[in-house]
């Protein structure tokens, strides 16, 4: 494990999109924007249990992120790591949380808040 | 191939980054964002042949391409495709013209306008 940089936490606690790729069961990559948070120097994002990506995680803990300052699109951060842990509990309240960092209100998809998860990932 | 659609290629053609996934050597994700545009319903990008996405793009072809309107995050694109060509002729004046759409003005890092190389990219 390494430790994520003063730039990659400062980009990754504002308000910033960031793309998580991950690999397919046929090998090939796939990358999608996530919200995200680090807490005590592990990368924290939330999806639903039924997207691609959470499976191709639980299958394949390798990852890479990409992100860059909304206010400065070439200050950017590239990091490869991978899942330490994915867990059920407490993931609706996690996602309301990393709502409230983005849009400043609780997640308001009530179609997609159902059977979250939250997705732990140590930088390599 | 199939034909990108008229959302896919709006936000393609502004001024969207559009992240890349392509797949190292030992299988892991790799992502970074780029400038695009499409011709003649091709994605084409721009970058320098020595960067590890170009590498591993002439190894694997297959690609995985995610974005949003930089106007409203959630109005997303996320594309899979191949390369179908990655061409050094003409590359230092398409990254002129890509910084043109992106910067309004000629590429600017000199120090990284030599070894340019267009790749071209279909949608599966």
């Amino acid at each position: 494990m390494s430790q994520l940089t003063d730039k990659e936490n400062q980009i990754l606690n504002s308000q910033n999109f960031v793309f998580i790729a991950t690999v397919n069961p046929d090998g090939s990559p796939q990358v999608s924007p996530v919200w995200a948070e680090t807490q005590n120097g592990i990368i924290w994002i939330n999806t639903s249990i039924n997207r691609i990506k959470a499976q191709n995680m639980a299958r394949d803990p390798r990852v890479a992120l990409s992100a860059f300052d909304k206010t400065d699109p070439y200050n950017e951060i590239a990091i490869r790591g991978h899942v330490i842990e994915m867990v059920e509990e407490g993931a609706r309240e996690h996602i309301d949380m990393l709502s409230q960092k983005y849009l400043g209100k609780p997640y308001p998809w009530s179609h997609d808040s159902k059977h979250r998860i939250i997705i732990k990932i140590e930088k390599n």
